[in-house]
């Protein structure tokens, strides 16, 4: 029934909102003396307002935590205290990439019927290294780095490829960048949920609960798959 | 005698590194206690060593500023001023794009006979936008963004496009980006030097320079072509 079955790499391959949870503990600790609420509102707006200009990934994240600094002391943070922030980014950049539990069997199953493809949004750099770290790239037929996942994205990626939509399954713990855009335009996504997920990918168009899959955990996609 | 031509992006269809240049000026300015030669020999360490972690682009840059602004102060420095550099990365971000002279016509006219590439190395959602500005993404018949220049992205773009490699021009102003991989790889390259380089891009294996073509403008790139 399926051609093509996509990937999203980031919390659903592999831990990636863990270590941005870890250092924004660090950040609010570093900055206890405004509160955890006011620290954690702060940087989530300015993250919010920068998106467009620095889009998803680390680096734009680094610098929104500065900007942050500066605005909740009003400038008085001094250059030890950013510098402290560029080596919570520098720590994130080089953070091993642990893989979700049973990936490396599922995917190396699948990969044996199914041409795989990894569909990931963030920063190119950030991305091309973690998919080399994660041992899993010889089993994609392709990997496309995206700024954003939108319906635009993913027919664009299905023209490419050459893939049907009606054939194409994207699996992803992202509703608003790898389930809604999907069922968009006609392909499968199957749903499958990561322990935390960033709020800004909380916030999308509903979707009839009808039109997508939702399992625990990847485990259980071979399965599915088979009775689609 | 080609099918494909492409075109490298930055400081080849518009202007780039004067960004980055007029930056560093007011850079080397805000920390004109240090002389300017010392401010710059320690950006300049600090991006070369940042490269692999922050790829090319922007953010990168911002981010190698303050690092540089705080060694220089021996973590002195304050919010505000980091500020300032967060306002410069802003600037840069937001700068409109100048087209370089006879960009507009050459691309136009050559589109009507060649199938035209884009490939442009830096930060994916930076490139992306500049791209979009320059107003000529529908020259092309791809883009593609990469994080970096060698062999291997070459043959791999050609490979993606089916293009010949002996059909396949190269047109860019970097000799270690846009020139030496694509003769190493066998594919035709037009070197057209812009008025600055950044150094870490004058560094490159020597080719022969009967391999490929220099031209002073883009504006001679159809006669050369049509010579050929």
């Amino acid at each position: 029934m399926f051609d093509v079955i996509a990937f999203d790499a980031d919390d659903t391959l592999w831990h990636n909102e863990s270590i941005f949870t870890m250092t924004q503990e660090k950040f609010r600790e570093m900055l206890s003396s405004h509160g955890p609420e006011v620290v954690d509102q702060t940087l989530s707006s300015t993250q919010i307002k920068n998106l467009k200009l620095f889009g998803y990934g680390i680096k734009g994240f680094i610098l929104s935590m500065i900007e942050t600094s500066i605005e909740l002391t009003d400038g008085e943070i001094n250059g030890n205290e950013i510098q402290q922030i560029l080596d919570f980014g520098r720590e994130m950049l080089a953070a091993p990439i642990e893989l979700l539990p049973d990936v490396q069997e599922v995917i190396d199953e699948l990969s044996k019927q199914y041409r795989l493809l990894l569909i990931t949004k963030g920063d190119l750099i950030d991305q091309e290294a973690k998919i080399a770290r994660s041992g899993l790239v010889d089993y994609f037929t392709a990997v496309e780095i995206v700024s954003d996942k939108n319906p635009q994205t993913y027919k664009k990626i299905l023209l490419r490829h050459k893939i049907d939509d009606s054939r194409f399954m994207m699996v992803g713990n992202s509703m608003r960048s790898d389930i809604v855009p999907v069922v968009q335009i006609g392909g499968h996504a199957v749903h499958i949920p990561y322990d935390t997920t960033w709020d800004h990918e909380q916030n999308h168009t509903y979707i009839d609960p009808a039109n997508y899959t939702q399992i625990k955990s990847i485990g259980l996609l071979p399965k599915l798959i088979e009775e689609k």
